[in-house]
């Protein structure tokens, strides 16, 4: 029996690195599947989708995985437009989804949200986005990305820029990234520094510089991990303006960089990241999209199936 | 040939007891089959759905019912975002979605819309809930778990408590239940009474009490079916506070039931039973929500494979 | 290699007389295969569809099509409610679809969308309506249902009825019609006669009268196509009232037809055809609707397999 088999998917710190890195080998192997095979994998079997916050690219992604593998996914993209607007907790649609599905994907704005829903559904939940914190599946898909793309993951010099205090990914990141002997620095403006209460955690795993200056690090890395910066963060629009300009990846940027170095990014890309990078053989952020499909198809193999694929 | 093939589903008065019999034969049968088996029933069909009030539960249900037995679904789940909003009929719009699939599932606010719609398809309708009074598959999927968890329906003493007088299902659950030899009692605050002018035909084939107070009969019911009590029925909210807690199920409520008694709900719940009762063995409300999806396999493979399945 | 393999339809003036009788042929062989022979065509594949205006008809002849050859569908279908809220361009958003199928279906408000979503797509896109004029897959599909009814398409008298100035619909079909040797009559109100900035090229492959008279012609023509007038087009609501009566299609005018001429409408239609037509031979609109999932289901089969099917 495969050791993932009817298990959650809760959270990145319940993943040892002997643990992702299995599922980095499943996700090698299913890409090296040819299409009519690979959909032997979770022929007919369903996906229940349950979303509480509405993210079309994560449900999408979950969606096209489970098609790749033969599966098929229902549920409830914007529950607003549900039963639920009757009054109906969260546990009760939970169960219904699990009624109807043989796991489903969880996405809700509270803390412990999946752990409460992983207690009362009798069928597989994984989440997709909870909290402040969590958001498993994109972190693994960012390790499988960077070890793909880069050969390993042990060693490297990461940075991770922009927004750090909101967004939930680059918590995910950080405690992925804590299995791994990696050099991270966090660069981000002041006010949208990581929150002090959350790197407890991750201090004893990880270490990692915090400053403001991309420039100081860029001729540096290995990685360069870009999040978005949200207009609505900022209490006042001036301050806003004052940093959104000098953490925009462009070419000029680029050119300080290693010749190997690589740029991800967790989508949706605003002006984060000028269009001008798209082209380059180091604008890997689409690369890592299509990984997430294929991560999440591993993923669901695995949970899915008793013997694995 | 099967004598559901290719028929409507509009109301529970269209079905015989015999009728009802050979429904629950073949939803034992989609039970009894393992997945792989199951899906061969419909593989490759399609079911459209279309929705003129929103009901995420019912259409989850039937689409989850289509993906157990290898079918897929399409359709309009929430009308307000399509082409009717440009004005179109409800005659054209069901008979596009007719064309793009082998059966079609319709929810609408009208009484006779599926009568209706069922004349201008020329696939098989089936009537997801229409007007105050039809819901012929909630009602087939509440006898069944009726049948399934009592082992049998006649000579049972079932009580219907809460709202009585809005909400279909209660009255296509009494029209199922004229077919059978049981003792009926409606429990309900006075003013949310079964509507008289839907009782006649009611009455010439069931037996039922009225009464406002639930203590009256919990000691002596197999079987209590409870309904939602909606606050915005009420016309004003003190009337509401008023009634609403009395017809709340508890633990000791339960304490003063039969020991083989069981408690149904048509979901969602809100309030109206408390979560303590969920892990009791009398709990069959999700249980109930289960055989809902089979069920409407059942139906499904009766209505589009001409020999059965 | 079938030459539409991997190939993008943007337009239909990229089709040529040759091309289009290809389509039909392929749209003949899926006609004529037994649904389960048929749903092997896209096994397994995914469509992506990505609607910029909501277009629940247009989807699901879409959906359809792809279901009827065995493939499935996902995408976004109402931008919305998607991550392009947060301000993500056309070219991400396209890249993500075309990451999570293998074709994707594109409708977009302005003109040139399509094409410039095939530069950044590495799948075929499909245009499902662009700006002003550009709806190919509805003109291939109103093209095979007059070669399909008539038995031919050179040497017949086709009025084209409503309003002409808006309605991509329109436009396309007379760019199609423009591979043909046939006698084109445009009837409508003045001031929704067709834009003279359009005509430039379709009259270089087209004769064609305009006129405001319908009854001129009624008489002699082998195709009616009557298209919706919309109230909203009309700068004050008198002159609508004005035209509209004298464009709706009743018994009355049905009478001064041929025998044998046939009535066509894109859909939705709200009153410009009477009600009383539909059970005539005439009428065919329901039936172009279902030749639309036919030719989509034969574009799709094309597209998705270097050896054609």
């Amino acid at each position: 029996m495969n050791e993932f088999y009817q298990k959650d998917i809760i959270s990145i710190k319940d993943f040892s690195k002997d643990q992702l890195e299995k599922i980095f080998e499943s996700t090698d192997k299913i890409i090296s599947l040819n299409p009519i095979d690979r959909r032997e994998i979770c022929k007919g079997k369903t996906l229940g989708y349950l979303f509480y916050e509405p993210s079309t690219r994560t449900r999408l992604s979950f969606e096209a995985a489970m098609a790749s593998i033969g599966g098929n996914s229902l549920g409830i993209s914007d529950i607003t437009s549900s039963s639920t607007q009757k009054g109906e907790s969260l546990a009760d649609t939970v169960r219904i989804i699990s009624i109807y599905s043989d796991a489903m994907v969880l996405r809700h704005p509270l803390d412990g949200s999946s752990r409460f829903a992983a207690e009362v559904s009798d069928k597989p939940v994984i989440n997709a986005g909870s909290g402040t914190e969590e958001h498993p599946t994109q972190a693994i898909q960012d390790l499988y990305t960077i070890k793909k793309e880069k050969r390993k993951i042990d060693g490297l010099k990461i940075g991770i820029v922009g927004d750090l205090k909101y967004g939930r990914t680059v918590y995910s990141l950080l405690h992925g990234l804590g299995n791994y002997d990696v050099d991270v620095r966090l660069i981000s403006p002041e006010s949208l520094r990581i929150r002090s209460d959350s790197t407890y955690e991750i201090k004893k795993k990880l270490d990692y510089t915090e400053s403001t200056n991309i420039e100081d690090h860029i001729d540096d890395l290995d990685v360069l991990y870009v999040t978005r910066i949200q207009k609505e963060r900022f209490p006042d629009e001036e301050e806003y303006l004052k940093v959104k300009g000098s953490y925009v990846v462009g070419l000029d940027l680029l050119q300080q960089m290693k010749d190997d170095s690589i740029i991800l990014h967790p989508l949706p890309r605003i002006d984060e990241i000028s269009t001008d990078i798209d082209k380059t053989k180091n604008a890997k952020y689409f690369q890592q999209a299509e990984y997430g499909k294929y991560t999440r198809a591993a993923l669901l193999g695995l949970t899915l199936n008793e013997n694995g694929f």
